[in-house]
């Protein structure tokens, strides 16, 4: 036997001794730091050697990936991480992973695995249905938003514009995720035909400079083409208009995608769906259950209003291929999506939520709405110098807050500075990792609460680091 | 605690329960069908269920799984599938890949997880390594071979026609694998403009009609850009000249990107490195690390000789981003392919690669080419009734041979028809699965051996139910 083929028992040898590991890391997870990149060079440049020619131990692998290479990162998985937009990393879809790949089951084919098959169909119908979407709809699970964004723009391209689209043009809002732009690059359009529409003062798109962009342009010959919504921005969890943008897109004729990979989920909460109104008006919808539904990272999707259109985007033939269903009981993923070998990814999605049921998610779901407006009170309410006052840049519209530390005759560059220090002296303790990010040009601090494993206790933390840090600041 | 946090002992039972499961599969994987998809429909309906609004017990959600679902399918684990492009799944990979969830690790941006972005990062400089690269290359890993084509011409188009590419056309053999149309079409090339090639009777790309028809295009006032060549076609395993093609690129300046999806790691071995010399003068190289290098579905791979048109190609930058690497020592991977969060997929090549060496890969791959060719010579000498012979379509030029059998005065839809039931009487046993193909308009058998649990037993295997089947037929 070749020593690439494992037994049962060589599988459950090495499922122990990776199962212990993958406990104490679970287990020491409230007391890892948030965040730690000491060394981080070196680490990695201990990685850097040739081929090995020959087998390894286990256990030294082990040890050099949970004892060296593992450790020094941003903790994604800590229940102190605020940073960027959090998920945690259900540990259970690592588990639904692990028997994708050793079934390695052929998901993108209907008949080489209708269970699989089916899995991640009924996966994408139960997302449709959150999203308040008619039968018609489907979509596909990706590996996250930005391969989804770009299939949203591929796909409006390909079924609507079928020859030259050099001069049709995107709209987005200034506070877009740069996925949106790199998605309409990737998918050919101009770079200069990509537009940012300012967003007003609660960082929602100008619905009425959204509009006069678009008149401009046709009187100016170019095509105006799609809008790109946003149900949760990355930079401060904004909600867009998305009934005025719907019927915007309507009377002007423009595709309307909606990029919900951070707020999609919340569509779970009644809170959520009254906040994203319109969100089932859009022609495409991004979401990333490695965000809201907490799964690790590595699954996005799209849906879209209207399944057909994904498939006239997609379908090709090869002569090699098997029957592909004709009816539309059952789905060839590879017909409506771009991908035909890839791994068997709505495992990950359906096995949490059978283990769980939906009850779990959105009680985590509303307990996060719930743990940003507490902190946002809590922001208004620290303890601070004379002269300073916090201003809350963003309220909360979903579970992300941003403020800034503001102080009597300090301004521009060197207030930007101030909390630029003010944000160092939070993370130092490394209890809890925040990410600041500009907003007209302004340096603020967002506070992001996402991951099932943050609860008050760590929230309370946070504000306390925060309070700590403030006064560190005043001392220093 | 909300139910969805797992505590380490919680995830220990877990595993435990599912590695019991797993072992069963592995151990039992000699004796399973190779195919199965007896009662597809209903299996599928049966997954036709609302959201579950609560939990559900570990046991018959594994149940469903393990009993019902996952065995109804194409076994691409089973040792006896030969059908399209085998891999088998490597089990090492799937404990990668539970490892890679639960850590929640974030690859793509340096700073945020410098070990796993390593790895990743060595990974890809071992492949660039082994197609004989040079240090300028680069490259990233995908989940499959279709989005490693569609970015080798995604990156062709943006860094070579940044303008109007509408009058671009692209080369290709007619043995090509449809992704690399859809790779066109979804990188915004018009269909019209993709040139399928005719190959010549050793199903390689016939390099003097490729050079004609870029002349004639060039006289029509069309942009003759780039070549896509084959290390391996799906079809046949064909090998292209790439020498040829990669001295018609040079001298037209055309981008040469080569499909090794099926036969990159053949490299690993000295018959692979001498069949596909040229493979280092391409621009771009697909492989596909869940094909010869047997990991489950889930990973190909882009290199490029020059990493920075990776970057040129791909590079857009957010306000909420953490800092990017500036010098080139290390890699942020969002920019130099088109995801931002995505799984971190370098752990599931790197830790079989650690485990076993490479030259356990590299005895597999040769196992594997001699496998083609005593299977080969095998249907050469098989018992046949009188007015029967067996053509060999396609010998192997790796891994794979096409066959068909030839009857004295049956000929076109009849001899066709003639195979399809031979093909199935074969695959009626399930210890073998088998698929076919059209070349030059015939219907045809193929033998593809890429599993790393094929060994010789059940190549004899395949040759007798080959035998069985003939003898069956001529009964009828």
């Amino acid at each position: 036997m070749n020593p690439l083929e494992l037994t049962g028992t060589e599988l459950k040898q090495v499922l122990e001794r990776v199962s212990a590991r993958l406990c104490t890391f679970l287990d020491s997870l409230p007391d890892q730091p948030a965040w730690n990149i000491s060394g981080a060079e070196e680490v990695a440049r201990s990685v850097n050697k040739l081929l090995p020619v020959n087998a390894r131990e286990l256990d030294s692998v082990l040890d050099e990936l949970f004892e060296r290479l593992i450790p020094v990162a941003y903790n994604t998985a800590s229940p102190g991480y605020f940073a960027y937009i959090p998920g945690g990393g259900l540990p259970q879809s690592g588990v639904a992973d692990l028997i994708a790949a050793i079934t390695n089951r052929y998901s993108t084919v209907w008949t080489a695995a209708p269970g699989a098959a089916q899995i991640e169909s009924v996966v994408v119908r139960w997302f449709c249905g959150m999203v308040g979407y008619p039968e018609s709809a489907g979509g596909f699970l990706t590996t996250g938003g930005s391969l989804a964004n770009w299939s949203a723009l591929t796909t409006a391209r390909r079924t609507r514009l079928p020859d030259n689209f050099l001069n049709a043009t995107v709209y987005t809002s200034d506070q877009a995720h740069h996925s949106i732009h790199k998605a309409a690059l990737l998918a050919g359009f101009p770079v200069e035909n990509v537009r940012s529409i300012e967003a007003d003062a609660d960082f929602r798109v100008c619905t009425k400079r959204l509009r006069a962009k678009i008149q401009e342009d046709r009187e100016q010959g170019l095509r105006p083409f799609a809008v790109v919504g946003h149900a949760g921005t990355t930079n401060t969890g904004a909600i867009d208009d998305l009934e005025q943008l719907a019927d915007l897109c309507d009377k002007e004729e423009l595709w309307f995608h909606i990029d919900a990979a951070y707020g999609g989920f919340f569509a779970m909460t009644e809170r959520g769906r009254l906040r994203m109104r319109g969100l089932d008006r859009a022609d495409s919808i991004t979401l990333d259950p490695h965000k809201g539904l907490f799964l690790p990272y590595g699954t996005g999707c799209l849906l879209v209003r209207d399944q057909q259109l994904l498939k006239i985007a997609h379908h090709v033939d090869g002569d090699y291929m098997p029957p592909m269903q004709t009816d539309n009981e059952f789905i060839d993923f590879c017909s409506i999506s771009p991908e035909l070998s890839r791994d068997w990814r709505g495992l990950r999605v359906w096995l949490p939520l059978q283990l769980h049921g939906s009850r779990a998610f959105q009680a985590a779901l509303d307990e996060k709405l719930d743990l940003a407006e507490w902190a946002t009170d809590q922001l208004r309410h620290l303890s601070l110098g004379p002269g300073d006052r916090i201003e809350i840049v963003a309220e909360p519209q979903l579970s992300l807050v941003a403020f800034r530390l503001l102080r009597d005759g300090v301004s521009g560059r060197a207030l930007d500075q101030l909390n630029q220090e003010l944000l160092e002296e939070i993370n130092s303790s490394r209890r809890v990792f925040l990410t600041p990010t500009t907003l007209g040009g302004r340096f603020v601090i967002r506070i992001c609460v996402l991951s099932f494993r943050t609860h008050l206790d760590r929230m309370q933390e946070c504000i306390d680091e925060i309070q700590k840090a403030l006064s560190a600041l005043r001392e220093s």
